[in-house]
């Protein structure tokens, strides 16, 4: 995403930054380089009903921004922050640690794991069916296929990038109690892979596409579901992160980012 | 769809009615019960590239409104009206034979075919391969899938729902040139299916959600897709039917409704 990150700088450690979120509502502690939360964990947590109350893992958690978020606007929400890189997996930790989130501490813990374990192994690694009661997942996009690399590098990638989805929801289809529920966020360029993925498993999906502005085609879509179910798919109306013109923020989009509003307005 | 078609009525035959599209631009002959031809057609139409020049298939075509609306904007292109029921393909015939026709009458004409045919059938029923550098297409919505119908009934409209969009995309991959173009409009409850069926057959796909005003979901998607394209899906900005509040039609949809836009702008 091109635009800047709903966060303000507050501390900068040893090739840490501590990030402020939701106007100071909880920290992130995160590495200074490589991937760093912004909007779209932002987005993604605000999928999740504001009512919500439970136990929600964050597949692929990374320092925490999504899974915090949520716990940060639902205030009986549980939350499990699964990763698989120690390091990510450290930073979520100093994250719940912070002095500045003893309000969400109780709530959020972190579990070292690979999000695409199957069968025994997953359950031995603290991802036991039927567990939760929602999940939210923001799965690495495979820059390669981004750009114009060549057509062999693509088709791999290509694959790759399937892989992800079918492997990613298969351990969500399996930790979710029946009726629990889905978000996740990623490429339109994903879509069909997505809806692959999600039948048989999830049905209900609403899907709500992110534009950069409401004349502009689609740069993320959200993704919502719910576990055994065999309803129809919506396509929602859509969220433009700026005005009409220039770089100002929606208003819908600030809410978004700050906690304010759940994505789908419950 | 719940909105007025775009039509006004000029002339009431027995069991038939002639209205005026794009403003009387062209004439329809249709079927005074039944399937009526209205916005759904317009939009189809409207998917069409305003500088588009050469031959076109209307797959099921019905009286031809989607066809001879692209016929009617497209001054260069030269339409096929397919069409399997007799009744529909007669329709059709008076269409392109009414007076008011005549700029379009030299540009159009109908062929009485099953869409779902195959292999040398197909061929000998006038759709031979790569014979057409368009395709469009409004396959027939299953409406008992729509409706609280039991569980039994349902699954078999599902898979019936499914069959149709790979055997509609099937002739239409067939029947278009290497890079030719696709445009297909259907309810956004059939998206996984139809990207299904577009896979390996049709690339850079391109979406437009069709909402009713902009805060509401879709009632139905344009789908754009180049024949033996690998270029990936693009989620476009959506069309709002009316405007914001009330039932006027919005500016954008009023002009695609009478001919005077695209779609996708081109």
């Amino acid at each position: 995403m091109t635009s800047n990150p709903p966060v303000d700088k507050v501390e900068i450690e040893q090739g840490y930054t501590v990030d402020a979120f939701h106007r100071g509502d909880f920290m992130l502690v995160q590495p200074r380089k490589g991937h760093r939360a912004g909007m779209d964990a932002m987005m993604l947590a605000a999928a999740v009903p504001s009512f919500f109350s439970g136990r929600l893992a964050d597949l692929g958690a990374g320092a925490g921004a999504a899974g915090l978020a949520a716990a940060s606007r639902c205030a009986r929400a549980e939350v499990v922050l699964v990763e698989r890189s120690a390091e990510m997996a450290d930073c979520a930790r100093r994250t719940i640690a912070h002095p500045a989130n003893s309000r969400l501490s109780g709530r959020a813990r972190v579990l070292v794991a690979d999000v695409t374990l199957t069968g025994k192994e997953r359950s031995a690694a603290g991802m036991e069916d039927t567990s939760f009661d929602y999940v939210v997942m923001n799965p690495p996009f495979n820059a390669a296929s981004d750009r114009g690399s060549p057509d062999e590098l693509r088709r791999s990638a290509h694959v790759m990038h399937e892989d992800i989805f079918e492997k990613w929801l298969r351990t969500a289809a399996a930790i979710t109690r029946p009726r629990g529920g889905l978000a996740l966020i990623a490429r339109p360029q994903s879509l069909r892979e997505i809806l692959d993925a999600l039948q048989g498993r999830f049905g209900e999906a609403q899907i709500v596409p992110i534009l950069p502005r409401i004349d502009e085609p689609a740069i993320r879509i959200v993704i919502r579901a719910r576990r055994a179910s065999r309803g129809g798919l919506t396509l929602m109306p859509p969220l433009a992160i700026h005005d009409p013109r220039g770089e100002r923020f929606s208003a819908r989009a600030d809410d978004i980012n700050n906690g304010r509003t759940s994505l789908f307005g419950d």
